[in-house]
């Protein structure tokens, strides 16, 4: 039972260090901080890797916390080739990039009072409604400039979008994301203020069609020519949820002989190939016991071969507030080197 | 301060009694077996009240867990008169339906073995892959029975789905919503099997136009009819988020003057009319301090103006899988009345 | 692979059944329900058992939430035979026996004008200070009576405290436990009311002394005489803790022979038996991914021998103010045979 | 309104800084994230009072996992004046100080193969049993040079062992305590190694005497001689719930008339004086809907009496494993002065 004695845990001494070398030690010892610094080897792996696709699942509202600028970053690095995401994070960062921002404020407070007040609250963060009515004037300004004639996806519409806002200077994700050839899915994009602003428009008489079958065979498709997969989910919800079909989804399927270059994973009963993804990591404040897929363990995923068991993967329970900035910290420190990063650029052709 | 002391503690005597009776002594106790106890009672509530359409959230994969015929029987007594869902609520259900059904297991397993056995894990559940795929196939001859010239809602293809499976004697969720002119919402729906199903039909030349602008507008056309909301989440996520949002959308906003018949709330800055919910229960194993929505305090939504900070309002951090049984097993022994349901029917027409 | 499909998921029909009947069909489902279902069929499984000896740790502050009574219906059915508690446990009851008790509150409430008011707020529930210190001030009068010479245990304390109040007419779960010849062990007693009564009795001139050893030996003690042990935890911290070390500790270890008619486990590199628990019942909010105690799985304690693979357990993730008034109504329809009961007044010899 | 837009949140920009700079920065974010930053910042003030006692509650096995060279840390730069501690924390870490250590496992195991072979397990950290059983027979050695016709307090016999263990070279948190005269805590001490220990020593015919009274009044004490205190909370559990009795305990307040030179709060309806903490940090995974102690506000604290309303206070929902390594660095990084520490070593008087 030699094989459970192989990696000591080293008690932390303090001294003077940087900020990758402390999660370096961290993932020396146990718990989630073993887990917080063992993210920061997954991913800078992932980086390594020649031939990789890493798509990044990006849940919740992290923007109005102050992360945004973060996933900027990322994307600006090449550190993540996709992003899928929730409407708040690609729309409530356009608040604090228009110049207006948030506010930090008390989760113990009267909420009606901020009503009255027109304040809206998210936990510790305060933002005000004629600033989000502000962004959504915008964002249903951009709305009228769509052809009605069209049947959009998400990833072409924010890409049209964000085009739209770096030419204004307002250098929101989506405009980021656009300047470096990164796409955006949003699979239930109605679901925050593009929501309002598609009403917004349709009430001025402009009808705009988004379809949701054009999107989701957009994003297979990368699976059908990425070599490998990596991925980074950020919470866990419809982001990470659409991320995994990737690995399982798409013609090949149905031609019962696989993507050819890509090593699958022939599953018995249905006599198709399934690509688990090489790579994870997942940050999550989510539990495993409640039986959803926020909190479930990368483990389970591996059961619908979704994950390469053999694969390198991490999960780290953990507030994102507190473990992106450290893992984006210490991968700015880590990683020099430049990678070879995959071409999207062709699921913008029909729109650009 | 005599308003702190007006309601006693009552501790609990254990002796034979029905399940409503218990929860209505739990009501009397503290902490989250008080607010299980108060559900109920907000439920019987919103049962009694004459004009209020019931809205429910449902998220997660609660089908895998015994729990969709609980959805049903909400449905047929027209306990909720709308429901929003996860693709997941209303694909995984159709295995079960069609007779496969699923089977018991641990969390503690080799995932690596399941997958090789085409065993799929949630968490303590585990389901065929074989079976699941027989599901997607019953999906895909669905798909092409659908016109590929028109523009469909979620709720107009769920609508039809229930109806072509209810014909053949297949009690899913979407059959026996179908049944009762109940609309089904399901905003991120190709991140489920029926995204697969999208893309079998497609393999097979078939395609499918799914437009979310449409579902959205459809949605928020219940509020400007209702004359009162309330709502039942089932977890938080994408159903909790797109429910909150018919609250503070659509047209009266922007005309500036509110709907006929409707008591709106008139935020200040904008100048427009909101319509929090009156009625709210919440079952969550989210918690709020993480910042996101499925963990949120009901109180936050009031900052939104999503919730009437007078309505009756209740949230239990509790495991859906105890919660959803007890409430349902309660109402069922107090609820000995029939309530006025709303129409929604037109909902249907394009596709009737 | 056949084993992994031994048990089928039983999807609920919601119609009239008895408590007992919902919480067995909720042990045919997923997730914490089906948890919650398995724990009335370990208890009652515990209580068919020949020779069995049933120690509840019992965490938390639940007496302020109307459970006190479930404990006393508990010791008084002898469905426990030993109970391992915080201080708070077992003097925030007397509060509510002496016939002051406590009041439904808010967690949203400004608690600087509480404090001004006298009101000590415990998550939802309200109590007057002043209620708190007449107790405080009767069990300070209880103090006087005992021995300073005397190097008492918790449970010797705990006894006498419980036989003085049961003459008083107060039926607090210490005088219930008395009557019925059930020790409490609570292993940070001064952690607590009875911490400040100790201060308020030496600064009358009375000192107590209150022997921590003399506590552990009686309690290990317990477990030389037993033949078999189950545990129920509601909560984790010492008390769970303190009462896993009754699987490992004590003279026969040192022994190196074990206990006569007593199975053990020989561990190999300390030859020294262990005794783990047969039955275990779990009821925790916490989550195991923390690595504390609290919320770790049985399993971890199978590693260090305190739980017997071979045995029945199960772990509940929910509030035990939803589980335990569940838990104990449906064992009251269901457990109507008379369980044999250890003696454990060896214990209280030295005081009686 | 203008009081709720005093602080904005400000959008972290990636690039090369000091661990110390980026919780500065993370404290203008929101979340969680937040909450780390602040920590920092009120630890900050605490070590620059003039007259503050600093009292850290240590929950858990924090010595497991690599932690214990941190309390250390702590202790030797007396950042912390005094520690109230489980058993585990001041055991456990005696195994790593002797040599022996700790390795990195994982959670995902089966437990039945580790208890054959002599591995016990700490969610993903593996000791062994023989390990664990030499610093047992360490401890009993020094058991047994204590008197057996004194009572001894928990801080008396932590002291005596921390001195024995530094003579030997042993540099836990026991000895490095002793050397920096900063007294120990740990009320529940039986629940852990001390407790086996306690038993070895009587089965070789030495008792040893340990009385909880004098405990507690030795730590109330601290609190007659402080002007002001400061708590550090690492979890919830007796640490926390002992610790914030030194505000509203002993003498004082049955003399009705305060401590002279300290500014107390006059509790209206029992006339008597608290004096609660000035400052508290507290680090915790668990959550205040459960109604328990370990997850509950601060704010909760200020009802009792127990935290200053105008005090500096934050609470970070997190795992101390990410959360104590970055404060501490951080510290190291930023306090560069040498703070004024009590005198508590009256409380080794009888010892020494």
């Amino acid at each position: 039972m030699s094989r459970h004695f192989e990696s000591k845990v080293e008690a932390i001494e303090v001294k003077e260090k940087s900020i990758s070398q402390l999660l370096a030690e961290m993932s020396k010892t146990a718990y989630q901080g073993r887990k917080l610094g063992e993210t920061v080897n997954v991913w800078e792996a992932m980086l390594k890797e020649k031939e990789l696709t890493i798509i990044m699942g990006l849940a919740g509202s992290m923007s109005t916390a102050g992360q945004w600028t973060i996933i900027n970053w990322l994307i600006k690095n090449r550190f993540i080739d996709a992003l899928v995401s929730t409407g708040a994070n690609v729309s409530e960062d356009i608040v604090d990039a228009m110049g207006f921002g948030y506010w930090q404020g008390s989760p113990h407070v009267n909420d009606t009072e901020l009503v009255k007040a027109d304040i809206n609250r998210y936990y510790d963060v305060y933002g005000k409604e004629s600033d989000y009515r502000k962004m959504e004037e915008l964002m249903t300004e951009f709305m009228l400039t769509l052809k009605s004639d069209f049947a959009y996806s998400s990833i072409e519409l924010l890409y049209l979008f964000g085009k739209w806002l770096g030419a204004k200077g307002i250098q929101s994700i989506t405009a980021v994301a656009a300047e470096n050839n990164v796409p955006i899915f949003c699979p239930a994009i109605s679901d925050s203020a593009y929501g309002e602003s598609f009403l917004m428009a349709k009430n001025l008489g402009h009808n705009i069609l988004l379809d949701q079958v054009k999107e989701f065979y957009q994003f297979v498709s990368i699976g059908e020519k990425a070599k490998d997969i990596g991925v980074v989910y950020i919470g866990g919800g419809v982001p990470k949820d659409f991320t995994q079909l990737i690995a399982i989804s798409v013609s090949p399927k149905t031609m019962d002989r696989g993507v050819p270059g890509r090593e699958g994973f022939l599953r018995q009963s249905v006599k198709e190939y399934y690509y688990p993804h090489k790579y994870a990591i997942q940050i999550t404040t989510d539990s495993p016991q409640w039986g959803g897929l926020s909190g479930c363990t990368l483990e389970e995923a591996i059961s619908w071969g979704k994950i390469h068991s053999k694969g390198k993967r991490v999960t780290c329970y953990c507030d994102a507030t507190i473990a992106l900035p450290l893992i984006a910290h210490a991968l700015n420190e880590k990683v020099k080197f430049k990678r070879t990063t995959p071409d999207l650029t062709w699921l913008f052709k029909e729109v650009s």
